[in-house]
């Protein structure tokens, strides 16, 4: 059984033998764990490939990633670098290809922890950005590694608003070359992965001047190192911004350009071109460009936001089933942890959300698949909504996700407070997600634009795009459900975040229109509308997950216990978000107080049932113990051993400290002949 | 004035003139900062000590911790033995006392940066448990550091459960020891400070055994290193527990005791004795030491809590008015990212918490010490009150500012990220105080039961402690707030608190009830109210937490503007806590629909109000620079210059990477060729 297969990734320690109270946990599972995680990874058969290369990987001892707590930013940094150059080999020795069916495995495999991501981006930039010369020119060399790119956006100054950006690129036309600089200190580059150190070139945007005209942000490709000696290249100041919570292993860095000259041949020109004479051009639509940049949004929702909220699950649970503390009843020995109810009501609910924001993320990727081939035929008519999904939902996931990591690492006291345990470096990681490719808060203000737009469109009568048609017809009334047992319908919950969602945005625009006619300036109105406008997109996005998720059970076979279970974790994830937000239920009585009392009693009852399966629920996520890297996760549960063991290893345990010979002597020395 | 002489603590850098963004915002300040800051200090006379601690600590460089972002633990370690070592003499030097009115300055100012912190635990626990005896013997010592002590309680399988303990101490009659033995992996002590490396001494607690009799846990002094070399003893095996998500400079450790012996006279034998034939003889009070043990709980309240909370709001704030961002007007500047709406709902309420908190923290020093008198006459009447509250403060605080810091660190993007913000350690120090010294939800819970044990008393007209008085009669009804401005009478708020806090003890009252008669088991009807009982807890803590807030408020002197400015604050705390919890007063009908609107209304409108005074009133917490020890909080603002000067000290910047040589140059050696 694929389970315990699984166990043989063990620490490289002499344990192995099950924790009796972890393997109970798993003689009375309800369903085939080995089917369900089947059904997570899409097919047995991805199983098998997503097996294949972990295996791979973890057998290499070039990936281990046993050290990672407690090695100094410096020395992350060099491993990074060691894997990611390693890496090419591997995949050249294994024949995957970065486009291959397996690369997605690779980067789960090894966490992320590698070096060179932002090479990735520079490519994808030129391959997007880049005439086909450009492409003919630069790909070879960056998909050899010959170079090391990197992708400089942000600035100290300039985040999110990109038009604010600072930094020029005049073009000199008696010498054919953009002059590119960083005029003022928050013009400087910063934040930039893998330009710290690493990168020889990178994409700088940069506002265009050309004979004093500025035409906006525009892209260039400018060397920074030497490609003979790797020092910096004349007019370049560049280093590495230093120590951030988490991303040690990366070189994000900062970079300043004086009067630096580039060709003419190095804007990136598929769009548009200076030419020689100076004369702008710009031809073609941009916004496929426009629909990639949205996709990136989407595609860190598995690999940097679900999978970490799985990992985190994993170790959480398994410790709390081995963990044991108090007494439940007198006279007996004391309770596993995950008995009390007060537990299961803090993790439990962060395990349906995992399954949940999975399949979120399976609904988002078909979607944009099909936009895709509609916007290959030049039909942009969904563009607007993909991108109101993808801002909304990158946003709500990485937020929801961030809150349920820091849960699962207050769950486990003290020992989810040591680096060891593994939830740490998740919550801190997974903490910048909230932040990179859109701050949450702007994003979730595009997504009410997008909304409000629509709601004013709709009640205009006009068509609206299939995933708002609901705000076409306000359906008031109260929610119909007349016992406890009813709010296990789909239809019953789905409705009330319907109605919860639409009463949010409508009576949000409607604020909206009465500040307006009152005087208001639109601008002014927008502001004072916007703690509103975010609960409302974040709302719509609860909504479209709760209903997909009551969806795809429906769709589910019912065979090998799979669908009944995941109805469970349907309606735990959809009553826990009623009973965590009760007020927007009941704020004008859609949801009564006496139905709320049924919420929450059927609520707290569903923890009880799911409780029983949670460790086989972890258990289908499939991650082996090399890649949980955690003291309290492991498969066998033999936390405190592992503990133990792992701490002898640290470097605060290699030597004797100075800091005795230097000043605890002098104190102590004379003690003896007092004592 | 103060304010600007604040200014001269620089980070050493040749910054100083203040950013005009930020000097602009101090010329409106309603109300007079000096006086504000006196007000927190309890007096000018605190303040002007307060200051002078501070100088004489930071104008000494041993205590500087500017390097403390770029450190390994092994570094954070020596330096802070060094400066507890340090400590000693500038107290000397200074006059300074360990129980004088400086000490806490002192730890404010070196921001509970130095070792030996346990060490006072050791003595404290040898004041309070030891006979006098036992004093004399080990106070002399430990006071002069001539043995370094530690308090070895948490075990790696044990932590609140004291009963649990597996650390077992058998006496044996005919030598007169104690043989202490950790029998299994999980009774090893994990976790106590200044154990890993440097403790010499430690307090073990263990069960005690005599005539193969268990008497419970007791308290024994062992020597665990030589005084001679700081070797570990025969039979102890000692280390450092390794890496955790803070607290690097604390050698926290683990101990394995095999066979160890120690004297018949090391059990602490204030309260009982192991006499030499074995008899067992128990004798006065404990309830003197449980007091003690309670006010812990309180003590951690200022310094780890709100002060942390003060210092994340001064650095979000300043921040948010140096940092502009996108257009909020069209054709003007980017604007200040405080006066967005969604900002201001971000920090604003963090900011009013921490004064609430401040004026919580005083109403509970004020309390025990009330307590403490009424103890030494041997009343023992509210100890049970003051346990209950120590538990649900402790909790409530902890739980509120941990999130409330994690909330200012995400209002900062991507440079809120960066160890230079100070952030991040203000966030990962404080989250250690959710689980230390009583984990949170079993803290909640031991109010709970307080709480559910009064409402009954209450119920059948006993009399019951004076903070749960409004437990005694139901004021059934609705809130009588008309219109918007009603909600500015802290009548009306506090009582709709109060309500709450009545409607959630009650009903979960009633549910315990119904489960009991219906025949459920008592603990299994306590777990399944559980998670119910939590929140009464909490209610009940935020309805204190509201109603101390506003009598401070009404009694203030209405000089100066600060009454009103700490009025606004009163109420943004107060209706910012009803915003965020509408259902539970919405509920059962106390607070309508519409009257929700109003709550929304005012409180939007108050964030603008208080914006205007927000960088005055984080002046007035009137922290150094480098106390704050961070980029974006200092009082110049000058936030991109200090983020690039201090970027470039960071280690990764000291040198030519070594990945170049081994693994990039062979990369890139022969590109030149192709470009």
């Amino acid at each position: 059984m694929a389970l315990l297969e699984t166990g043989k990734y063990s620490q490289g320690s002499v344990l192995g033998s099950v924790n009796p109270d972890l393997a109970s946990e798993r003689q009375t599972a309800s369903f085939s764990v080995e089917k369900l995680t089947a059904w997570l990874d899409g097919g047995a058969e991805h199983t098998r490939m997503r097996r294949a290369v972990v295996e791979a990987i973890e057998r290499d001892p070039v990936f281990s990633r046993e050290n990672q707590y407690f090695q100094s930013q410096n020395e992350r940094y060099e491993a990074a670098v060691r894997k990611a150059v390693h890496l090419q080999e591997k995949m050249h020795e294994m024949g995957w290809t970065e486009n291959g069916p397996e690369f997605k495995y690779i980067y789960r495999a090894v966490s992320g922890d590698i070096a060179f991501l932002l090479h990735r981006i520079f490519m994808r930039s030129i391959s997007v950005l880049g005439s086909d010369k450009q492409i003919a020119k630069w790909m070879p060399l960056a998909t050899q590694y010959q170079l090391i790119g990197s992708y400089a956006q942000t600035e100290l100054g300039h985040g999110t608003y990109l038009q604010g950006l600072e930094t020029t690129a005049v073009f000199d036309i008696t010498t054919q070359e953009f002059i590119l600089n960083t005029p003022k200190i928050s013009a400087m580059k910063w934040w930039p992965g893998d330009m710290g150190r690493s990168a020889t070139h990178t994409v700088v945007f940069a506002q265009l001047y050309v004979h004093g005209k500025c035409y906006g942000v525009h892209p260039f490709i400018v060397q920074i190192r030497s490609l003979q000696d790797h020092s910096l290249c004349p007019g370049i100041t560049a280093g590495d911004i230093g120590p951030k919570m988490n991303f040690e292993h990366i070189d994000n860095g900062y970079l300043m350009l004086q009067n630096v000259r580039v060709p003419r041949e190095n804007m990136l020109n598929k769009f548009c071109e200076v030419q020689p004479d100076g004369t702008y051009v710009r031809w073609g639509s941009q916004k496929i460009n426009y629909f990639t940049m949205t996709t990136v949004r989407i595609s860190l929702i598995s690999d940097e936001v679900v999978i970490p909220l799985m990992k985190a699950c994993t170790i959480a649970i398994r410790y709390s089933a081995v963990r044991r503390q108090s007494k439940l009843k007198p006279g007996e020995q004391e309770a596993k942890i995950l008995d009390y109810q007060t537990q299961q009501e803090k993790l439990l609910p962060q395990l349906a959300a995992a399954y949940a924001f999975h399949l979120t993320n399976n609904y988002l990727q078909e979607l944009f698949k099909k936009g895709y081939s509609e916007i290959q035929k030049n039909n942009f008519d969904r563009l607007p909504e993909l991108h109101a999904l993808s801002s909304g939902f990158k946003a709500t996931i990485t937020q929801y996700c961030t809150a349920a990591v820091e849960i699962c690492l207050r769950a486990c006291g003290g020992h989810g407070y040591s680096l060891l345990s593994g939830l740490p470096s998740l919550y801190t990681k997974i903490l910048a997600s909230c932040i990179y490719e859109g701050e949450n808060t702007i994003l979730l203000l595009q997504t009410a634009r997008f909304l409000i737009k629509c709601f004013m469109a709709a009640s205009a009568g006009q068509p609206v795009p299939p995933s708002v048609t609901y705000l076409a017809a306000a359906k008031p009334g109260k929610c119909p459900a007349k016992n406890k047992l009813d709010f296990l319908s789909p239809d019953i919950y789905t409705e009330a975040y319907q109605h919860t969602a639409f009463r949010l945005i409508s009576s949000t625009a409607a604020k909206l229109q009465d500040l307006i006619q009152s005087g208001v300036k639109k601008h002014d109105a927008w502001n004072q509308c916007t703690v509103q406008l975010v609960q409302a997109a974040k709302a719509h996005c609860h909504y479209i997950t709760v209903k997909n998720f009551a969806e795809t059970v429906e769709k589910l076979e019912t065979r090998a216990g799979i669908q009944k279970i995941m109805k469970h974790l349907c309606d735990l994830f959809a009553l826990h978000g009623i009973f965590s937000n009760t007020g927007v239920f009941l704020h004008d009585g859609y949801i009564s107080g006496a139905q709320m009392d049924m919420v929450t009693a059927l609520y707290l009852d569903l923890l009880a049932v799911i409780r029983k399966d949670a460790v086989p629920l972890v258990d289908a996520f499939d991650f082996t113990d090399k890649n949980l890297n955690s003291a309290l996760g492991s498969y066998d549960g033999q936390v405190y051993q592992r503990l133990y063991e792992w701490a002898q290893k640290s470097p605060t345990n290699k030597q004797m400290s100075p800091a005795y010979e230097r000043y605890l002597k002098p104190l102590l020395h004379n003690t003896l002949s007092k004592l």
